[in-house]
């Protein structure tokens, strides 16, 4: 068998606390505001991603998932392939010792370790270990800011799952896009203690894109504009100094109010785009009335508990680790899970604290059943990991012949 | 007996299309914008009240639909009662011929032909019937801008129902408010064939009072300031123009935009305030997939119907006569009503011409029988209407001794 050049890659999703929404250039993904996520631990969640270039291999091929896309017909893909593969070209043509891979033919297999019913926005870490990946493959001397701006390329978020702990995507401003790109606001370590609880609603109906969400609002809501240019500059700049800080409250009522204005513009589109549900907004009321309980009950915190959504129902709530229990438990009670399919069950909580808590607030039991199918608690994470930067049975999704190994 | 004087009067409700939300003065109930709201029929939906002025009255006293309300408990009663008495007061003093009924004391009986269930606000059509029965009874000489002026400082929007047809509010700059008045854009001649069909969405929840959320509003949200300064002033003027020119594609474009921008400010308020719930946005949904089902079945009109909300998640949808019972039919196909309340039992639909519509929509039918509890269809109204000048058992609702009689 003939030299097979593998890496295999992993890369969290993120959640941002000042949201994406709007595109000056849809073509190279440049948004109409800068954005700031956290970056979530990919011990829970991740998209794994494995890339080989091999002489034997007679086209580029990709597996999501376990399904072929067909590369060609996918404008985002070829965006960030034929870029990585430019790049090592590029390297290759200034350095006669390395071996000329980059004629080889490329597969790729990716796959993430969560369902797609979790709702959670997959392609910001799906393109984000695509890049990655190719780049450990090729070996690229690209530094995660010059990999942001190519990720970018294929899924704007994706540029913020480049990089742990608190990251800030800067908007920019060449038409070139080539400043607009992600930067570590902090490391994980700086503060690690940063938790959060997705609650993932029951909820059939198909939502709108958020790439077609965006244009609408950018084209028809007369307020957008007003949060463009007033509302996010300062929010970015006050998120920054909070979480310098290690400013909780700061970094719950900035998160809070931009989900707010996220959604409020969405509201405001023509027609309107709601993404948000009953049970959403039961839990955005529910937060308010607990930090106002534990508030009344002496703790030193404003907020101990941040709601943020994104295009879709589900809740991402931000704690602190000391908190993340009783806030679980809390909502536990108000969202009851039939004795079937109790999501709770994993968990394990202090019911005196949580009756302590229950007895000041007025949120009413939430009167549909199982108003969530899915928790997941985790916590902010780390960068892209290198699993193997060469051929490696255990962790490659390719087997032998280079073809995407059975999936469970 | 001595000689009583009475008059007993009616006022109609107002549904804005272009929303008063927030106040600049407090006091005066003087809004951050200007609003336009039409006139509903008095056929259907009435404020009535009887106003008696006696020499052997003891006290001023005052009965909400049968419950007697403490006038000096409540500002917004005072304003009114205080300010008609003082106009009749100076009346008098200029001309010693008429009768000194401004000392006598007043018995003041209010009742709504419609259940405060309805969920309508009724504030207006009730400020708006005390001011113009007190005007009767006192017989001042003020003319409706000048009632609309004395109204709005006990509900800001009862302004706007002292006068039929198409009503705009104008904000005005004086800082007494003198200037903050309601004027007729157009009559219900002007335009007859608007109509106005309500869905009563069942809805068991209590909301925050619009007074409350409006100050919330204002405090806390972004977004309302460019609203107030951008968005509204436009929508006036092209509201105004579209009225003009019985233009209903603008009326409806402009009035469902108003509703949304509406509604945005009050999510993007902080905590955010949710008036609509899922059954409002399933309507909101249905109407905009209607316009384009009848559009694309060659239409002349690019909207058929529009949607607009208040504080609440009741639907008011605005329609021209032609198209009204089309409209219902095919609400009433996609929000069922079970056999035994059967809402729309009194309506004769077209099932053929909703079936064509229908084929063309894709809406599905709402997961939850009954979302609505009452349909109220009725169509653009005249102003306050004058049953009694003088006391007249037919129709007062007092009794000889001035209580109020029993309702119903």
């Amino acid at each position: 068998m003939l030299k097979v050049y593998e890496a295999t890659c992993t890369a969290p999703i993120n959640i941002a606390v000042i949201k994406y929404w709007g595109k000056r250039d849809t073509k190279l993904n440049l948004p109409t505001n800068s954005s700031l996520s956290v970056t979530l631990s990919q011990d829970d969640l991740h998209t794994k991603t494995t890339c080989r270039a091999a002489p034997e291999l007679k086209a580029d091929k990709l597996w999501l998932n376990g399904k072929e896309e067909i590369i060609a017909q996918n404008k985002r893909l070829t965006n960030v392939i034929n870029e990585m593969r430019a790049q090592r070209k590029k390297l290759e043509e200034n350095d006669n010792s390395l071996p000329k891979i980059a004629d080889y033919k490329l597969h790729i297999c990716s796959a993430n370790n969560f369902p797609t019913a979790a709702g959670l926005a997959s392609s910001a870490a799906g393109f984000a270990c695509l890049t990655f990946s190719l780049a450990t493959l090729y070996q690229l001397k690209l530094d995660n800011v010059e990999l942001s701006t190519i990720a970018r390329t294929g899924s704007g978020s994706a540029c913020r799952s480049l990089q742990g702990g608190y990251v800030a995507w800067e908007m920019g401003e060449k038409e070139d896009g080539s400043d607009s790109h992600a930067i570590q606001v902090a490391s994980r370590e700086h503060w690690p203690d940063m938790q959060a609880i997705i609650l993932v609603v029951n909820d059939a109906k198909k939502k709108t894109s958020s790439t077609l969400g965006m244009q609408h609002t950018v084209a028809t809501s007369p307020l957008i504009q007003h949060r463009i240019k007033h509302v996010v500059p300062k929010a970015m700049e006050d998120m920054k100094t909070a979480i310098q800080n290690k400013d909780f409250d700061s970094f719950a009522e900035i998160t809070m109010r931009d989900s707010n204005s996220f959604h409020a513009v969405c509201a405001d589109t023509f027609p309107p785009i709601y993404y948000m549900n009953d049970i959403s907004r039961a839990v955005v009321n529910a937060v308010h009335d607990y930090n106002a309980a534990k508030a009344a009950m002496g703790s030193a915190q404003k907020y101990t508990v941040a709601y943020t959504f994104d295009a879709g129902p589900n809740a991402v709530l931000y704690v602190q680790k000391k908190d993340a229990d009783n806030v679980l438990g809390v909502i536990s009670r108000i969202f009851p899970a039939a004795e079937d399919k109790n999501i709770y069950s994993g968990f394990n909580f202090n019911d005196q604290e949580i009756d302590e808590v229950l007895a000041k607030m007025n949120t009413p039991i939430y009167p549909q059943m199982n108003a969530f199918k899915r928790i997941i608690a985790t916590k902010v994470g780390d960068g892209p990991r290198v699993l193997a930067n060469e051929f490696n049975d255990e962790v490659s999704l390719l087997n032998a012949n280079g073809e995407p190994k059975e999936l469970l």
